[in-house]
């Protein structure tokens, strides 16, 4: 139980700094697996201190254990090569979000926010929002089609509404070196989705739906999007008593499968389609929809944030399953049944999540989108 | 186990409506005690049936059962004597409700509504309030004061504002004879109380609270409510780390103080001033925070919902502690942990509720008010 | 809104009994098809409630809807024919239940115990059980291998233990026409299964409980059981730190194909195999396991307690995927995130529970366990 | 916001354990009172490693920031005046426990367990204990009567079981220099208690705990136990249907009430009695319940697990209403409504707990009672 700590001095001295000395004291003799595992992250994570990268990109290969390759991955983001952590800024939260709760009306004030959903309103969020990616150093971005651009009186006056922003946010990106993470469509806010967007009970609101998925894996394509996503917040039913649910899901697959039809045809073939689809008032059926809807062949983007379940654990399934495609980084409320969108603060709920990410290589094409509601502003 | 039900036959005439029958067949020999309460109340039942109304509450004293008080209780209702279930319909949900949700724009119109917050609007809005409750034939109402009145630049634009409206609701009451039950301050919404009221950081914030609560005391006062309502839902704090509970908690009850004293000065002196005290991040220390507050000479108003608790414990604690003076007759969700005001579906928890209630002998000059959300309309 | 109840009178004639008159008033002009359906479902009730039960399930066809399946079914049970509505007895908490409690030792004493765990309690156990069944008239029963026999200090005595036990019900079910709806292995009462059966990490463990379910699919074969259920209560892990969930998952995967195999050879083969897989901290990923594990033509046990998550929800995912097999008759706590096994109070639920197994007509050849606990005894 | 960090020379000055170094850089212009706390607990920490104790304490008065207070208490803890911390070794978790769980036996065996329940078994466990606490270092403990002594056919049996098993704790106290933090009365298992004790609807089963408080009260005291505790975990009502609630806690007051008289008439008065008391179906009353019950001049023993509440906010609650007694130092599961008895893993959350502490200037004459269960061995 209480043997010596063999790893003691080789600690201290990485602790220390004393980082070549960590590296000439390597030989310990009677360590176990575990503590050798220990000591050589301890080593190769000295040789990053020294800046030797590629050196500890050489000599961990792919049997090595997971804290091996979490050391590796980091040795690949030094040299420049982040691929793995692909890191994106979610445009909604970040540049939409007003720091509102259900008791209380907005907190939060930006210069640039005029009170309007203009058009030329839109534009200067668009600005700031490059700005603010600039100044973090981020390169990928994500966004829902109502985020950016607003709703208009019809259709073609909502698309030509879009179009003019997208125009803005092509330019910016050419000037910065930014580009979409993922599309996406909102089909929640607007009160038509009300009981649902592919799962409405009006054909009407079906096709509007399926106009803006059109529209949006358009721009998306435009925009150099490398991945597309659905979320499906609103789809579903209030009681099993008036719902045909078979049938509700029947129109999603068909709905799915004409968006995956029309990125084929547009020619936006060049990454796989990561999707989310939570059926509302049962969360995790996930992938047991994906199969229903013969649909195992996309990724799933996983919410991290699940508030009853064990996120790492549905990531960890993702994964062995080959379905881990995109996360929602951030966090609930263990108390709270709906997704809250907090910031993640648990180290160790964290350590776990990041240990799937690890033993997948990363998430690429997909990547983590940063979705974490701006808390009310101390004064 | 399986003796035999000796009421079987009484039961049958009650309910095929033969209530003489029912009352001429109430010898039944060998009935226990909760038989024969049982017994009782069916004859009882069968009374009110043929309209004797006045037997019963004459028959029926107060060492008579709690099911033989309900039926009481019934009569007296019948008879027309109200006043132990005082019911009050909500202005805010029923009237200021627009059926959005975190995920979802407003989905609810009204044909009185403009989209603005003008006086005129909020007169229109008076208006339908009381029609709709003269349909209903409901006497009592309840009210905020940023729900009746739209919020001004100032201070004083916004108490004449409110005065404006309340002329309104003043001559409506007169032409209806209908009152309010209670009167309380909107200290939530507005951002200046993001950190609280009573309890917050902010002197200046802490004085505009104290000067709504002056002028919603006067307003209610004028109107004839029977109560004034303290509703404390951002009180509290974020973290401890920051906080000194203590002396948050004086302020709270100074603010509390003062609020009593000038009650007293403006005459309001006719009824108990029920009060309703959740501190954040811990829903049931409503008691004991009046006890630190030396406030429990004041009624408490329970919550009916009580999402991660039995409210129909907290309401029986109330009562036996002399406390219940107010139900907000809405439920909550098991599984989401803030207050959802639903409407209350449950017949079990309502019985129990309603137990209480009827031990109580009503609640006067207390009452419940209906404040459960307007739900997504169906097409 | 408030539109005359055009069925009023004819409700009224159901209720007080006039079942010829109700059904000679059955021309209602102006009904829309809801109303249409209640008042279908009322004249065929009253068919029923003349003893016509033949008429109804003539005319009730599979176009019919819900509600008039649920009638038809109601018919054919009172005919006799019950294969819809398969009840059976869980032998474990009805005559192993101790009604003990975490914080609470037994308090349950039946006349027939001695304390003792011996094959004569076992035998006085089992007598005790068939006594019970046939004074409720149920004809199904299940088992797991350990409730019924006492464990042996040795594979070969505990299997001998178990044959002596299984002869003795061999008797009784011929003597009382009782079968098993299915029979399973208890796979997580012992220390040796303290970190899972088909997912330990020890080889030992594994083939022990390998060579249980041999013997138990051998001894519910004899018996004549219709199915055979796994629980796999006890498997999966405690952290992902230091599992391999993808090893876990094929081992378990290996388990399950080796029992079909030996199912098959032992010509068990005359049903389905349905089962019940929940992997530790993640209940909902029963589907998705049995898809990962190629089992999707299994039928799954789904539980009707789901304390976090709806029940029925997971029922009617079941039933359109084609996999719904049996129900666990029972209810969880909604503030308690394990299997509590309480009695269902719920009607609400119930009835959603109940439309799933009517739309499917039925769960053969799969049933009901009434597989709840015995709750602490009243004086 | 990103202002440079003033205090990282400071900082890495202590880390690199320069701590001369560390106390001769003090003088750091521009610090804020945050920053200026920080550079002080830093400070005297380097006095602390420099073992300068007396220093520590002496500098730092009451008026100090809360970090500071931890800091003086850790110096004072350093020179041997542990009595802020009064940490005890809970003997039915750690002596008794067997790693059951609802699903499966016990997994923990113990050398000097023999399976039986014997007068020589509790004998061999208390010196178990007494062995176990000195190698520890630890030189408190607290105990139920039933978990060290075995219940006998009669109360006479009982208490002389308990007797003589006392008496050889004395003595083992003698040669050790342990003592009880408290003693308490297990009123739970036993199937007497299976509807409370001092709430039970038996006057047999009332007057059997009191008999059982009595006794425990003078072995208590034998031992020289400086606190006496209740638990009320039986105590409470399954519905309010069939329960008078006012009566069962004026029975509860009644039975406290005499057992603090009969405290008093033994001598047992040098200390105050902490109880704790959790109205089942409502943990939160404890305060509420003491005011009903006119105890508020008892302090409180918070349970530091409140699986459903935040339990730094409790203990926050108690220390400023001078109630904060003692801390069961364990953690629940957010998921699981009852009392779980983790080991408490959460840093962030003991962090919170302990700055009550530290406030408080430790629990004395509480303490804390190290009540966390044995997980499941691993292999």
């Amino acid at each position: 139980m209480a043997s010596p700590d063999l790893l003691f001095n080789l600690r201290n001295l990485f602790y220390l700094g004393a980082y070549q000395a960590a590296i000439n004291n390597i030989d310990i003799p009677g360590l176990d697996a575990d503590a050798a595992a220990e000591r050589d992250a301890i080593v190769f994570c000295s040789y990053i201190a020294l800046g030797s990268y590629q050196l500890v990109i050489n000599e961990i290969d792919s049997s090595a254990a997971t804290s091996l390759q979490a050391v590796k991955l980091l040795a690949l983001y030094l040299t420049g090569d982040k691929d793995w952590m692909r890191f994106s800024v979610a445009f909604w939260h970040t540049f939409c979000g007003t720091s509102a709760d259900p008791f209380g009306a907005p907190t939060m004030t930006w210069p640039w926010e005029d009170g309007t959903n203009s058009l030329a309103m839109a534009k200067r969020r668009m600005r700031a929002h490059f700005e603010f990616m600039e100044k973090l150093g981020v390169n990928k971005w994500c966004f829902h089609d109502r985020d950016i651009a607003p709703d208009g009186k019809t259709l073609e006056e909502t698309n030509s509404n879009l179009d003019e922003i997208v125009q803005l946010a092509k330019q910016l990106q050419g000037e910065t070196n930014i580009k979409p993470l993922w599309g996406t469509t909102q089909l929640f806010m607007h009160p038509r989705y009300m009981h649902g967007a592919a799962t409405s009970l009006e054909v009407k609101v079906y096709a509007y739906a399926a106009a803006q998925v059109k529209k949006a894996l358009e721009v998306t394509h435009y925009l150099g999007g490398e991945n597309y996503v659905f979320w499906g917040g609103r789809e579903g039913y209030q009681t099993l008593l008036n719902t045909d649910m078979k049938r509700e899901l029947d129109h999603l697959a068909n709905f799915l499968q004409a968006a995956v039809d029309y990125k084929k045809k547009i020619g936006f073939n060049g990454n796989s389609v990561p999707f989310l689809y939570d059926y509302p008032n049962q969360q995790n059926t996930s992938m047991t929809g994906m199969l229903r809807l013969r649909l195992l062949f996309y990724r799933s983007t996983v919410l991290q944030e699940s508030s009853r379940l064990i996120c790492h654990h549905e990531l960890e399934t993702a994964r062995i399953n080959g379905l881990l495609g995109n996360i929602d980084a951030n966090t609930g409320n263990p108390q709270v049944g709906w997704d809250t969108d907090q910031f993640m603060t648990d180290i160790a709920e964290a350590t776990l999540v990041m240990s799937s990410v690890v033993k997948n290589g990363g998430l690429a094409p997909g990547g983590f989108n940063f979705d974490a509601k701006l808390s009310v502003p101390f004064v």
